[in-house]
């Protein structure tokens, strides 16, 4: 039997199974015990960002932020099509309608230029999702969040590790921008627990109320600092937390984050360059990373000129033991919501729903694997 | 340095980093795999629930209840004051009003006997807690439930493995009896998983919607099974499903479910019976069975006659490095809920959570520990 080259294969670092041995042992396995706490410095001070909680999931993260920024029925959040269902969930599970924006031509991100038209007096909030990893164009979202005063909530489910450079020429980390933000760890990230997720807060306001909410609407946690003497309910909250098992997991994860991010790159680089000849021939298009973006290497993906063409492709190669993905469908367009959403023909997230394709992308994927791949195109 | 006699100390069977090493191996750590579904099928057949579902924790599973009977702003849901902060927050996340009820006289458990003049043409649900594991006179909530066309959602958080013997001399388990019901894993329980919980669907009108909810609002378990041509956004949901790592040692946990109960009820009958001498001469109050409920001996508690009779106990206990724990605070009474609470008194809610104190009982705890402790008294 010829080998099999999967989509996704999720990386062992090697401790991940002695941490949780240790969590185990120390009696503590519920959350907000010691490896949770370890994750979250880790990213507050590689990152900046001002405070971390692990979620079980990303879309508990983003379920977070909808509450702290107090989502009502009616309001409007304006997000992208192209996201997953997640995204959009979030938000209407408050009662919000939702307001797809369309992707760029040449980029699946939201097309910021879009977004002002499509703010009414019942807009509370935008939410840019940083597909691939790769940025979207934060200071007009930001200036769009000034001037009309929204919330901005960073979907940054695939951005761990990838960056924004400003006009100002400041380099900041992406899910550090947002007043609130939202990473995953799902076994398909570049760093995972299995599901995970994590919220950020950036704006100080929230740093409370999010501690809160996080601890089942108590304040539990004030409660174990010494800054109130009984805990007890205060607010709406949910089980948010992950056990320590989870967060030991992904403690085994964020000491190899280096190494991992290294590796993920060599591999992009591979396939960008291995592919330059067949988008030169117009057969299909490569990720456009604009100015003010980094690459965090998460996906890597190729769009092609049509559905035909792609189901081609994932057949091939498919016949070949080479499981290439496509991805989202557009929400707008989804049985749930194509009778609320408002009309509008949203056709560059349509065009990467029927195109776009994700290659093959993890730590173990050889350089022959890469090779072979780019061969068969 | 005197031994310390912990509240809680979460049992190990031996076999969960095993497991979550297989789980790693097999390439497939995020939710609904090979332990997620060794784990549905143990309850499914063991207590022949309909459907099971894992979740991230006994909160999530009670949300994905709130969702499937479709909560709406202004329905009423009438719960015990005497529970923990999620009973509620699951339901005021919908927008429901709770209306609390009294615990029994001799009982923690909602008095089923006070439901029906709480019920008014808002009211949508009642959700009974088995708290400590021994059922609430289920056959009263069911007729209120048929009579007043009410759902019934059992939190069974702290009752698996336990049951209820109905008017007609059927045992049935806890958490099989409502229209849906949510058990809890967390490192306090019977059956651990540090963080942990699960959906049990009994009446299967809610099952294909509870699926989808679970899995983030669409219908990709339908399609895995070939059920549907593609799969997309059909519902709300959430991200509710655990990794499989975590499922991975619940797994192992469940395979000693008959060891670890024997063992949790020696050590309850243990206490039951050195402490008779103190109830008979009226210093505290033990447990009460009713005939229509068996114990699962999640919790052994005794309650004073007083709160300083309480607080004194806690401390002596605490001097001698025993760690015994009060529980809840009355809902209706705290900070978030005073002003949105009708003014009814509570005052057996109250008794409890003055009064009731919870000692140590865990898999390890010793014989001669427990003697120790009732010596203590």
């Amino acid at each position: 039997m010829e080998q099999i080259i999967p989509f996704n294969k999720p990386f062992l670092t090697g401790k991940e199974t002695s941490y949780i041995q240790d969590a185990v042992a120390s009696g503590k396995i519920s959350g907000n015990g010691k490896y949770t706490k370890l994750c979250h410095s880790f990213f507050e001070s590689k990152y900046g960002f001002k405070k971390c909680l692990l979620t079980t999931s990303c879309t508990d993260a983003l379920e977070m932020a909808a509450i702290l920024i107090n989502i009502q029925p009616g309001d409007e959040v304006i997000m992208p099509s192209y996201t997953f269902v997640s995204t959009a969930n979030a938000f209407v599970l408050r009662g919000a309608n939702i307001i797809f924006a369309d992707s760029m031509n040449g980029n699946p991100n939201l097309d910021a230029e879009s977004i002002e038209a499509l703010i009414t007096p019942k807009t509370k909030a935008i939410v840019p999702v940083h597909y691939a990893g790769i940025a979207c164009d934060m200071d007009t979202i930001m200036a769009l969040s000034s001037k009309y005063n929204l919330y901005v909530v960073e979907d940054a489910a695939q951005a761990i590790d990838s960056y924004y450079i400003g006009n100002d020429g400041v380099k900041k980390p992406l899910g550090g921008i947002g007043h609130l933000s939202a990473f995953s760890f799902h076994e398909t990230k570049n760093i995972i627990s299995g599901e995970g997720g994590m919220l950020v807060v950036n704006d100080a306001i929230f740093a409370q109320r999010a501690e809160i909410i996080w601890e089942k609407g108590t304040n539990r946690s004030a409660f174990f600092r010494g800054e109130v003497d009984k805990y007890g309910w205060v607010d709406v909250g949910s089980s948010f937390l992950p056990s320590e098992i989870v967060a030991a997991f992904l403690w085994a994860q964020l000491e190899h984050l280096e190494e991992i991010q290294n590796k993920r790159k060599a591999i992009w680089n591979q396939y960008w360059e291995g592919l330059q000849p067949l988008k030169e021939k117009g057969i299909l298009k490569l990720p456009i990373i604009p100015n003010y973006a980094t690459n965090n290497a998460h996906m890597f993906y190729v769009v092609c000129n049509s559905l035909e063409q792609r189901t081609a492709l994932i057949e091939g190669l498919k016949n070949e033991n080479i499981h290439a993905v496509f991805h989202y469908l557009s929400l707008h367009k989804s049985p749930f919501y194509e009778y609320k959403h408002d009309g509008r023909e949203l056709s560059q997230s349509d065009f990467y729903s029927d195109t776009l394709v994700r290659l093959p992308m993890y730590y173990e994927l050889q350089e022959n694997d890469v090779k072979q791949i780019i061969q068969l195109f």
